[in-house]
């Protein structure tokens, strides 16, 4: 295995293959190692095992308290879609109502050759919809909720399970169950919901950025890559250490299309009737894949501190059974004294893992679980008031001797300057692969691999004058799209000016009103 | 409106009808008034409104604290199970195979007349249930992780939805699709298992008293009533007001049935292959029922403070504009000082209702809601540093004008009076409804209603030999069941002595162990 060879030094990574070697297969070593997530007996949903579940908590902690602060609460509707409600937005239906779980039956019965089959006799007369997402059902309770101006705006937030029937599956980027939130809202005017829109891509973006330590461009989306129903699209896009993109969380401007299908009307202040304006947003448990892929290594996961489960694991080393006590009671103590630290509003989260085996496997593991610092403590640091401090930021032989005293005054520290150290490393990283490119030799250039697993490309900025064909032909081509027409989350960049400016597409020459973001993606 | 009659003193309370008028109907329009949940379109599922949900983030957030404490992880398994997987273990089919949501079609495709229907070339091979609950998909994963005995025990907790189809629904006690948790463990030992489901019944126990104000009797189901599957089934069982009983939480002691059934086996430390010991143990969102029916009254809503959503509202009352910013300005001081204030791990929460509504109105309607402070404030409380206080748990029109730093440096005293009060008087209810019967003829008395809405009968504490056709003819003639055999709950109760040693069926004149809780439930 390649956790014994690695701890035995013979072979230089923790995780086969490597991301240069193979990434997409690095990427599912990396979950497997970490004890993460697993694919289940049910064709294309995962279980997401403690650590993944963990990180998860996190993040929704973490935004869920960003969407009170924004005025949002939460409600739960429920997880069946009538497949009528499906119909009445056409392009939702187109959109959605396609690759779907489909309850048609209400009961089991036994068969005839002993096993239970679906009872004919309790059929639905209307088949329900396992939801992939909830606007049609939202909109019919909105409908209720809404009556006159003074019951807007609506800001409502669900965190949910939703089903899209996927052929190809992936832990966490793409699963046929996955977990969300949504965020449905409905408001008076177009300008409020506008502003609503851009408010949550924002808080997306920050979130992103603050937590995850990933930075994203903010964007619209083309026309193509739009969502089922909605007016306007925009998204946040994140480039992965494969150079390709990740769509990170998206915030939809509705219109009134979904108000119209639903019924949502209200009465103005000078008693005109009139539709609502919607909104909806959200994001998934994909974004811990993003984070695996914009931090983790080639010995495994690397966390974000804000986002870590665990931020300090102890790891005791004992010697005979003489010092084990005293061992013991210097772990206990300094855990209570870290404990007593806050990283933001979170205690530093500390676990002393006292399992019985091998100190080096033992080690390796906390490596490839990412967990931001390992602290070993034997007899001798016991007698020297000492703790020996590995970073998941710093090579993994590298260890700190320190006064326990400096340790725990400087720990929050420390874990800030990881926060920030891996934002600052996935900047330099994305900035270095985005590239101003000026024409059609150029982009094919950039996007054209030299070999199978070659990791290549990035994000190419370039002109295009808005046509639909152009970018359909260069998706079949080479599987390139638009990601986002950017409007944010580049300032700084050396290539921030190129987004700023007219030009001419680079494939029609036709006028083009800024640079848009082109990739492969997830 | 009975709102607006009550406001004006036409009528005496807000809710119609009252709990001695009819008991079912009171419970639909205490929910209804309180603005907790609704029916929804899908057929027996309910949309959980804000308000209503912030109460059950309050049980989960609590709950989930508790599970943690006690050394369990969170983890997610998937919606669907395999059709096989529910026809592993015999009892559990039996139990859980018959009304449940059955998933035959993973795609929708355009019919014949212009809508969608289930894609005849997207028939699944396998129909998947979704999840009434989850022991075999989790044992299936549990089989995966066990493996030697230092793998034990595995602590697992689930956050999810699950479906039952069910023909009678009634918000939050009995819906198709419900929120919930389920725990699920492993052991290496029969002892360990048991004392697990033993300390998780605890733990319910624990936290219907101390968070819900809610007494309950902790005792074992007969084998009538236990889960299919089980070997024991443990509960808790709690009074309505009533006087009907409601389970309000249940821990299984499995046994190796399910190990059995899905092959979780370990290697024990003398290196002998065997079955793991499991147990599974949940409550769901009836919890959010019961303690409706255990503390709303006539005017509602009333909210044990400790899982409030709101412990204060804060009511300006404006006259004229001159005064309205000292106004303003005094209960946002007034807010920030109270929010300063702890209730336990929580901060004491406050919300300000500015809404330009008539002030009767909006007094009644947080009266409904069940806000445990209602605080008033107009130019005389900012001129003389008052504020005027009504407290849920006291008469609607009765409040009492206090110094606002009083009011502060108390504020936390008088919430937990609150919440101590709601504990002493629904346990003085239930030990009041529970009666020792002694013969065939009282306990016919104590069940048997005058009319047809007559709240009648309660807890009867009665020897029963363990004999099942005498319960299944009580049930049939009385409705009434077994509820638990008794082993905590009761100390300090003025019969509670009853509940110890032997007697003779008070049906059959056989030896019984002990007294049993007879009532009519849930
Ligand atoms: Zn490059
Ligand atoms: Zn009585």
């Amino acid at each position: 295995m390649a956790k014994n060879e690695a701890a035995k030094g013979t072979a230089k990574t923790a995780i086969t293959p490597t991301r240069a070697e193979d990434y997409p297969e690095w990427y599912q070593q990396v979950v497997r190692a970490a004890d993460m997530a697993e694919n289940s007996p049910v064709r294309g949903c995962m279980v997401i095992k403690p650590w993944g579940y963990a990180i998860w908590e996190n993040i929704q902690r973490e935004l869920d308290t960003m969407f009170k602060e924004t005025g949002h609460k939460n409600a739960y509707f429920p997880l069946f879609i009538p497949k009528s409600f499906m119909e009445k937005e056409a392009e939702h239906v187109e959109g959605f109502a396609k690759e779907c779980a489909v309850v048609t039956h209400h009961r089991l019965v036994a068969g005839p050759n002993g096993g239970l089959v679906p009872d004919p006799e309790a059929k639905l007369e209307e088949p329900l919809i396992v939801r992939p997402t909830s606007e049609t059902i939202i909109g019919a309770a909105f409908a209720q909720w809404v009556q006159s101006y003074r019951d807007l705006p609506l800001l409502i937030n669900q965190w949910a399970n939703v089903v899209r029937w996927e052929m190809r599956t992936r832990l966490f980027l793409r699963t046929t169950e996955f977990l969300w939130q949504e965020g449905h809202t409905a408001h008076a005017t177009e300008a409020e919901a506008r502003e609503e829109t851009m408010k949550m891509l924002g808080v997306y973006a920050t979130f992103a950025r603050d937590f995850m330590a990933v930075p994203v461009f903010e964007g619209k989306k083309t026309e193509s890559e739009r969502f089922p129903g909605a007016v306007d699209t925009f998204c946040i896009e994140a480039m992965m250490q494969d150079r390709k993109a990740l769509q990170a969380g998206t915030s939809h401007f509705l219109g009134q299309n979904f108000a119209k299908a639903s019924g949502i009307r209200f009465q103005t202040k000078t008693e005109t009737e009139e539709f609502a304006w919607t909104t909806s947003w959200g994001v998934s448990t994909r974004l811990v894949g993003a984070m695996v892929m914009s931090h983790a290594d080639d010995d495994g996961l690397v966390l974000p501190p804000r986002l870590a489960p665990t931020h300090v694991i102890l790891l005791p080393v004992y010697r005979g059974d003489e010092t084990r006590a005293q061992v013991d009671a210097y772990i206990d103590a300094l855990a209570a004294e870290l404990r007593g630290q806050r990283l933001g509003e979170r205690r530093v989260e500390v676990e002393v893992d006292r399992r019985d085996i091998r100190g080096g496997d033992k080690q390796w593991e906390w490596v490839k679980k990412g967990a931001p610092l390992r602290v070993e403590i034997g007899p001798r640091d016991v007698e020297g008031g000492m703790v020996m401090v590995a970073r998941r930021d710093r090579p993994v032989k590298e260890k700190t001797s320190l006064p326990r005293g400096e340790f725990v005054a400087k720990v929050v520290e420390i874990l800030e300057e990881m926060q920030a150290g891996l934002l600052a490393r996935a900047s330099a990283f994305r900035d270095e692969h985005t590239h101003v490119v000026e024409d059609k030799a150029a982009f094919e250039a950039f996007f054209k691999a030299k070999g199978d697993k070659e990791i290549h490309g990035g994000f190419a900025l370039a002109h295009w004058a808005g046509d639909a064909r152009v970018e359909a032909e260069l998706k079949d081509r080479y599987k390139v799209t638009v990601r986002c027409i950017p409007s944010g989350g580049f300032a700084g960049a050396p290539w921030a000016d190129a987004l700023v400016g007219e030009g001419r597409c680079i494939f029609t020459g036709q006028p083009s009103p800024q640079r848009v973001v082109f990739a492969k993606s997830y």
